[in-house]
This record gives structure tokens, sequence and C-alpha cells, in this order.
């Protein structure tokens, strides 16, 4: 962001809810998202994170964290897509996880919305990318901001984006036998 | 991360205080470090942020989070690097932070530490890297992890460091005229 770029925004002034993108095959898609979660929660902003992938089971760290914090979190997935036994269920899960989201976006109830994990259901097909625009530009609150994260974010998301950013993988420790860790990785 | 890669961690079970650099001209490099720091204190790590260029008199959403969760937190800079009206000030800064980050580590007091923003340190040349990785080799307990943000990260750095990611900007708000929003971005 030049100078520049900052003139033009404080002359305009525009103040939106952004719709931001964390893609990309590094680390730090979620990770980032929870940092903003953090500091939205820091300003006393109301936050609701909804997992794609991960499932109600699952304890990590952040939702750990979460639960201390009384941060509203639904993990309503049913662990890696990529090992699912049964497809057909973790696709009904996905689109469960959108049903719910639309609802939790429509209410109003909201400043910043987490939709982690949710590009899976773009890239396996179980939720259309241009559905979800559509509907997103009749029924998202004006000032409500949405991150969604996720490897393989689709071309269309990316155009209707404000914030796209993509983590890319430079090194990683599993290359050199490291396993990863409780309360860094996950 | 392929199934083979994590066959050959699980086998090496190799256990480590992983040297984690986020780095890139995109969104998300600290804030996927205070994401981190929010896993990390959801599992009871004990984790300490020093910061390189953020002011103490700065009151972000991240500082406000912090301060409501107790995390140890040093804003050790002057604010924006690139605006420094003294900058033999704001290198003595970056020197005193340095220092005092070397006490913090060699303490064995944390499971974490983040030094963010400590990359531009290193750009216009007020600690040098080689000198800091052979400290750190050294000093550095076993298990800590240590996570260094900012743009530009030297090679040396990135040589030494266990997981390297790129925060890429592909697109941002500032561009079509909308400001930086707090809670969200700062």
């Amino acid at each position: 962001m030049s100078e520049e770029q900052r003139q033009v925004a404080r002359a305009k002034k525009i103040k939106k809810g952004l719709i931001i993108v964390n893609t990309g095959n590094g680390k730090g898609k979620s990770t980032a998202a929870f940092g903003t979660v953090l500091r939205a929660w820091g300003r006393g902003l109301r936050v609701c994170v909804i997992q794609f992938i991960k499932a109600e089971t699952s304890n990590y760290g952040e939702i750990q964290a979460a639960r201390k914090l009384q941060i509203e979190w639904h993990s309503l997935g049913d662990g890696f897509t990529w090992l699912s036994k049964d497809i057909e269920k973790t696709a009904d899960r996905a689109r469960h996880a959108w049903t719910f989201a639309q609802e939790k976006i429509a209410s109003g109830n909201y400043d910043l919305i987490v939709l982690d994990e949710m590009t899976y259901a773009f890239h396996h097909g179980w939720v259309d990318v241009n559905t979800l625009i559509a509907w997103l530009k009749v029924n998202k609150p004006a000032m409500l901001h949405l991150i969604i994260t996720g490897r393989n974010a689709p071309q269309e998301l990316i155009a209707y984006a404000d914030l796209v950013t993509e983590m890319k993988l430079i090194k990683h420790p599993f290359d050199q036998g490291v396993l990863a860790q409780p309360g860094i990785e996950f």
C-alpha cells in the first residue's frame, strides 16, 4: 500500500464490511483468521467462527482459547476431508455448515464471521461459489466482515473479495522430519 | 505436506522448538503470529510478544486482547519506521528490543516468543542477521518456539528457519479506496 493509495482511501472514506480470503498452500490461512478473531475480540466486536472441516470433537489450542474467551465457535465438519470414508456424509456436513452460516450472516448479530476451510466445499462442488456470491450480495449486512479460508479459493471468490492473501509455503519442518507440535501448529 | 512426509516425520519423531518466519508483502504475517499466540495461550503455553516497530503507546485490538488475557506483550518500537523523523532513535529502539529479546529467549521462561516486525531491523542494518543466528544456535532453549515476522526476511534467516511462509498480496481494499478498519486490520 503506497502513501498514494492511503490518500485515495482517506479521500473516499469508504467503510464497509470486508470479504477477506486467506488462501494458498502455506500455513497461516486459518491462523491469521484466528489472529483477526483475537484482535476483534480485543475491541469488543461480536465474533462467530464456523469451521467446515474440523469436527466438534476436535480440541485444538484455538478452540480451547475460544472456550475460555466465550467466543462463539462451531466446528461442523467431520475431520479431514481427504481421509473421509463416507464422502457423502462429509458433503452433507459442509452443506449444513453453509446453511448454518447463512442464518448467522443474515441475522445481523455479528461484526465478524469466519468461514474456516470453506474453500474445500467449493473445490469439491458441495457449495456453488456463484450461488454463494449472489446470496451474499443480497443478504450480507453491509458492515459485517467475512473471512473465508482454505486452499484453492475459486477465481470468482477472489474477484468478489476485497482483501485476498496467498499464504505460500516456502519451507516446512515436515520436510526435515519434524512433527507438528501442539500449541504452535494446532 | 504429503502423507509420505508425515510418515517420515512420525518415524523420526523429532520434536523441537521451531524457528518460524512469516514474511512477504501481504497481510497476515503478524496476524498469523497472533493467531498462534491465541492457540498457544489456549493450551496454557508460556508466551511473550516483543514488537520491534509498534510503540508502547499503541492500543491495537491485539494489544487490548493481550491485556485482558494477561499475555506478556512488549511494544518497544516508536511507530512506523518509514515515517521515522529520527532514524537513529528508531535504530536504537530496535537494537534495544533485540537486547531485551535476548534476555527473554535465554531465560528459559517461555514456550513461544514472537519477535514481531523484526525483519525491518535486519533490512535497515540495525541488527546483523548472522550474529543473531550464531547467538540463537548457542542460547535458544531447544524447545522454545520463535516466530519472526516482517517483510523481506533475509535469505540467511530463511535458510536457518524451520517453517517459512510468504504472505503474498493478491488484492487489497486500499486499491478500491476502502479504509483500514479497527478490529479487523489493526
